[in-house]
């Protein structure tokens, strides 16, 4: 499996004419290693060379001897860790990740005059960016498991609870189905919050007539899920069902949209087109997804500027929603795979209009 | 006061050799400028030249126009920030912040062939090691909530609790005094895991004959506290009232060794002493104390190898304990400030020895 990874990350950095790059950022060190490091202050780097020869160098700390199947080159707090890397690179340019701490780069430019820093992150991101057969079953899991959470959740919502209560029982749920850390805080919205996308969970109560936005995913397997559900509280309005059924339309129209070879951005545009000839494109106020995958926001965006193309294996989000501010909001999301011939939607928890009474 | 910082930063900048750096690290610039600004993804920078100019480049998202006394260069989504920057620098040294993003560092190389960076963060750093007086106050009201905030969360200790659930006294007691949020998730370990140091606070249940150790922190107008305090419940042995008493001696003798000129880690061996007279020197299995102030964990540390100089202004934590594997472990932590003729003890919460009954 890591082997095919590999392979891929070398197609990508030979496009770039790299011969050599560092990976540091904890989520691609996994994806190419299999193993979660976290290395805080202390340097971590893979240097993967185009001949397909790779490395990683981690602080003894860690303990990885034997638990790892790459080469491994071990250092301790007295070591210049950066001389054991400098002495590893070859001249010319090299691939840096985008996020490694400068001080690293800095002392390694001291060392190596003879080098060129390019930003290598586009190698591995790239090949991250289509999941392979194991993963696609992880995020499938993942989401089967969201699924189940946010409906254990949506059962136990009662009138007098706080946005607060709510978010940990789905922790609590989520934990309970075998999950070691949600994905994201859970996002808990009672009436008018909903209206603001970006409303922090807090004390607020539930009461009768409010819409409530449960925006949640977990972790399985070190892979996230991520969805959205929307459910009213007693007898809902004739507006709050239209703007539901608008909502709901939209993400349909959304995932119907995506197969091979069709512009991220025409995705957005079939989701936003729902919305916008029911007369509330204008509180539409966000993008329609987002790649997900061992991290909960990954490249790319499924937005109106989106160049990406839809290929198989991509994963992301279809998360439309219509914010009326000062009153109540609607947003319902699920997680689509790119297949060969069109997508299949991870999430199988329903989308019917529920009143909770 | 920020042009007295700003000064200070200047000196330490000369020292080096360096006539322009780059500050990027949130609580630096919050030092300099009085703002939070967490970026994000984006870039944010403080150039200060030795000249005494000073610009800062943010975000036109960010909002800053109207709020900020110095000169501000915004940018949008669109535009190439870096470029900005890169037109800003003078050929020749550019100190860089330590954590900066390497994509930052890597894309300004490529502008300006002409400029070489150097890790510039131990100009900033330096000159926040020794707090001025309106720093000093903030840390001294710091203390003073996190004081009153324990002894609350003392006052409800009840056998049965969990050790979440006494975190979440501690959280609502410092938010009720006033702090916005703690400075770290509390620590808090009964029984037997008080041994380890490190332990994540967890749902093991109080019961009669534990030791409990509180290790809380609160921040107050950006100031972070961090005191530890140990109780024990019902009768406490003699062994465990011993191993109380030596602690408490090594905190006393740790802080009564605190005077401007003394090497912190003479400050290290004074309180070490102590409990090696006791003959629990091996069970004292972590420095003596780290430096504090915007940040809870900052330079220098209080260790057996430190080689910085006790100057005034300088505030970090004494806090020897000792840890007895599967039975019970006693912390007592104060943070002083280095004054002119020795030292100030920030914390007021007593040092008794308590039994819970």
């Amino acid at each position: 499996m890591e082997n095919q990874r590999i392979s891929r990350v070398i197609d990508l950095m030979r496009k770039m004419h790299l011969s050599q790059t560092l990976i540091s950022a904890p989520a691609s060190v996994f994806y190419l290693t299999g193993k979660w490091i976290y290395p805080g202050e202390r340097m971590l780097a893979v240097l993967l060379k185009d001949s397909g020869e790779i490395t990683l160098f981690a602080n003894r700390l860690f303990a990885l001897k034997g638990t790892i199947d790459i080469p491994l080159v071990e250092y301790d707090d007295t070591e210049d860790c950066v001389a054991l890397l400098a002495d590893a690179l070859s001249a010319g340019p090299v691939g840096i990740d985008k996020d490694w701490p400068s001080r690293f780069t800095i002392r390694l430019l001291e060392k190596r005059s003879d080098i060129r820093p390019i930003i290598g992150s586009p190698c591995v991101d790239g090949a991250r960016l289509c999941k392979d057969k194991i993963e696609v079953a992880l995020m499938r899991e993942s989401s089967l498991k969201n699924d189940a959470a946010i409906q254990k959740t949506i059962a136990q919502l009662r009138i007098g609870m706080t946005e607060k209560e709510v978010a940990g029982i789905y922790n609590r749920e989520s934990a309970a189905l075998g999950s070691s850390r949600p994905s994201f805080s859970p996002l808990i919205c009672f009436g008018a919050n909903c209206a603001e996308p970006h409303h922090g969970t807090d004390s607020t109560i539930l009461k009768d007539g409010d819409s409530v936005i449960l925006d949640v995913g977990l972790t399985w397997k070190s892979y996230c899920s991520d969805m959205t559900r929307t459910v009213f509280i007693g007898k809902a309005t004739d507006e709050q069902k239209f703007v539901y059924e608008t909502v709901r339309k939209a993400n349909a129209a959304g995932r119907a949209a995506v197969r091979p070879g069709v512009l991220l951005r025409d995705i957005d545009r079939a989701a936003r087109k729902v919305i916008e000839d029911a007369g509330y494109g204008e509180y539409f106020i966000h993008r329609t997804g987002h790649g997900i995958g061992l991290e909960v926001h990954e490249y790319p965006d499924v937005s109106a500027t989106s160049d990406a193309v839809a290929t198989p294996g991509m994963i992301f989000s279809v998360e439309p929603g219509i914010y009326l501010p000062g009153r109540f909001g609607v947003r319902v999301e699920d997680l689509v795979v790119v297949t060969e011939d069109g997508c299949e939607t991870l999430n199988k928890a329903p989308h019917e209009f529920v009143e909770i009474t």
